[in-house]
């Protein structure tokens, strides 16, 4: 059995339960609240003691973006993490704003203003500035990040974008990231976290 | 024929190159000094206005994860990207840490304190700070960041930690990481770039 460390209000976290959702495997999902993270048994297990942490068997597995990626060759290879050596590229893209641009920007202004953390925040609001126009553009032109199907650049990139109310930015700013977060929330199996807006909301 | 838009002393640019001269293609390489990075021509080509960006014909790629991504997946699929699903996830997860902790640590620092430019230091120091004992402490074990070879974990990760003199980091502080960047230095066709200590250095 799949345990996924993480807790329920975690983007990162999500970005693990919807792949797992999607493909249709149980797992076992502990809390793992600030404390927790802060054991020596939580760091014994992972050296950055970040939520999520995948588990399986003997397999362990930190990031979230390495946890798709496994999660895509063993389970999607191709479909879900490129068929070509462009497809390839333009998910890893995907998985580098997911990592930098999404994780500095969004999610840090949103654990400022919704979890009232102490962090850069001018810093995080100028990386969501550059960012959400580069996005946005993107999505005016298709329904998902790389090629013409969900990959794992749609789930890693989503949640933060599909939360941004909690980090004080308005959707109907951004149309096509809003509609392009709606049309993941419409997959069947898509797993409910409280702030994403799904078919019923605005 | 590929060009590369790059600079001499950039870390990312370096990524690319090390990645076409040990693939032994040849390629253009294309002075992008950050005057050039504003201009109206270069946003046509690359929205978020960064280098490396890489042009083989009719192929734009951006993001220098992406690149090697697509570098790996066409001339060394599976060596370079991972043959398993575990392989896949590893060098994900380093390919993250290029895109986050190292980018947002020593090589923002390395833009502070060597090219002086303002960027909050004290974020950059903590994450420096946090990082670097993960990766010191994984390079004591083996002598490659994923698998038993160079991959494109490797070629992601090394350039901002081998230029970490740059950034007011002691490589002495950081065996395994400085024997690690002298071991890709070693590497046949490892092209120079100015402050990456080799063979005949300390």
């Amino acid at each position: 059995m799949i345990t996924l460390y993480g807790s329920p209000l975690s983007g990162n976290t999500h970005k693990v339960r919807m792949a797992l959702a999607f493909l249709g495997l149980p797992w076992d999902e502990r809390l793992t609240d600030a404390a927790a993270r802060q054991s020596d048994a939580f760091a014994a297990l992972t050296p950055m003691r970040q939520i999520p942490l995948f588990v399986d068997g003997g397999l362990t597995l930190r990031d979230s973006q390495a946890i798709l990626a496994y999660l895509a060759a063993r389970y999607r290879p191709g479909d879900w993490d490129g068929h070509t050596p462009e497809e390839r590229s333009a998910i890893a893209l995907w998985l580098s704003h997911a990592a930098n641009e999404i994780a500095n920007g969004p999610a840090a202004l949103r654990l400022a203003r919704r979890f009232g953390l102490a962090i850069p925040e001018d810093h995080a609001a100028a990386v969501t500035a550059r960012f959400l126009p580069v996005i946005e553009a993107h999505l005016e032109r298709r329904d998902w990040l790389a090629g013409d199907r969900l990959t794992i650049a749609d789930l890693a990139a989503s949640p933060y974008l599909a939360l941004m109310e909690d980090a004080g930015i308005d959707p109907a700013d951004w149309p096509a990231i809003h509609g392009w977060t709606r049309r993941i929330a419409a997959l069947p199996a898509f797993p409910a976290i409280p702030g994403w807006p799904g078919e019923g909301a605005n």
